[in-house]
């Protein structure tokens, strides 16, 4: 497995298909999935490990965001994969950047209203390492499902020539999304945070889109919920058909988001 | 010469250094400057000629900007372009776009303040342009500099694999800028805009930045002047060095602008 921390050391491969998984590092289950599907359907495989300063506001957890890059390595060579980028800041950008990516009115909804600039800094960055590494095919996790719905959005509208390929949420023994901040949480955090993919489990069976909202907040009554809406697949306005059920809860000071897929019948 | 209106036909080139030049069509000398750059830099050689609804406001010419294509197709012909790219506005926005390029401060500021969106729908078309023609060099004309300073900082920021390349404005025999809005000039507003290049080139004998955008105004005290200040040549606040005078002003109800390097001593 190669390791560079340099752009020009990225190369442009052997001519077979190329995968890329993007990650901050502090890599978990979750992540060994994407790498997983990036294996499974790609001749190389390439982990970008790079803390975008960019896509945090002020007061957020930039600074305490968890760094273990040893095992990251050892997960990433265990799992096979060719290379791994983990750049420092100013090789991704090379100045503060004036011209950006603008994720639009999404993204100023959900986390974008409570993370202003997030994903612009998410966006700007996800297209500059796909710059970087040129692959055929991205992998993103569902958990972040706004963000991944922005990722696609961005490579219609800019016909980007890359397959953006979604991954199903990986979950811990009682179904908390598995995330990186998971570590921030108290083991009395912790056990509070599984109301969560309970509500999620709990709402996927109504189908009226009021219903699912309501049955989802009564079972995350006990945290300091954000929202819990249901929207299209595609993160429109709810109408019947596919839909997804978004939440965002704090947990102390551990903001935690988990979605699923549901059924809706009625609006 | 080939003919293509959809992007499915633009094809890949066959191997050569491929150059682009975009353009509105209304093709005047001033794009000729810009065919013959590409044509004698690259084996192969598209012009585009899409006028993009998305760089135009409300209240603006959007409706009546010239539209000459039989003439643009002839002459692009005769300098030996080797493919024209001129599609419907379907063929570029296969959806009202979501996501778009920020232009961010500059683009907020002198055309980007008169033309509110003005610059986040160029550099979106010119991306997309860029995504779909895939040429190693562009051409854009430094009349229009803050576009020409927008789509530089657009390929630094998001690490494009493309070189830019300004070409010096082509002028009328008495020094006005060429542009496809000329032909909306009276003959006597077209006596009158040629106070614009004279004001140019009085202006670029000092070298204070106060009195340089001092005597343009002077020179430009009978038409309706927008703006006529000093910039450094990449746009940022003027300091000794390098410096661009840029010119925006009203003839009648027809916008005219013209920009002209200048050596700073003092600011």
């Amino acid at each position: 497995m190669r390791v560079v921390t340099s752009r020009d050391e990225l190369g442009r491969g052997s001519g077979g298909r190329r995968g890329v998984v993007m990650t901050m590092g502090a890599l978990h289950e979750g992540h060994a999935s994407l790498i997983r599907a990036a294996r499974e359907r790609d001749d190389e495989v390439t982990v970008t490990i790079f803390v975008n300063p960019m896509q945090f506001g002020a007061g957020e957890d930039l600074d305490r965001y968890p760094r273990t890059l040893q095992a990251d390595l050892e997960l990433c060579e265990n799992l096979g994969v060719d290379t791994v980028y983990t750049p420092a800041v100013a090789d991704v950008y090379r100045r503060p950047p004036l011209v950006t990516i603008n994720p639009g009115v999404l993204g100023t909804e959900l986390e974008g209203a409570a993370r202003p600039g997030h994903f612009e800094g998410m966006l700007t960055v996800v297209f500059k390492l796909l710059q970087l590494t040129r692959p055929h095919d991205a992998f993103f996790g569902e958990k972040d499902y706004q963000q991944l719905t922005l990722i696609r959005s961005m490579a219609m509208d800019l016909d980007l020539d890359v397959d953006i390929v979604g991954v199903q949420t990986a979950r811990e023994a009682d179904g908390l999304a598995r995330s990186s901040r998971n570590v921030y949480l108290s083991t009395e955090q912790r056990a509070q945070a599984a109301a969560i993919p309970r509500a999620l489990q709990a709402a996927a069976h109504e189908t009226d889109a009021d219903t699912i909202a309501a049955v989802a907040a009564e079972h995350l009554a006990g945290l300091d919920v954000d929202y819990a809406v249901v929207r299209s697949s595609q993160m429109g306005p709810v109408q019947p058909g596919e839909g997804r059920l978004l939440v965002a809860a704090r947990v102390g000071s551990t903001r935690l988001l988990d979605n699923c897929a549901v059924e809706v019948r009625s609006v």
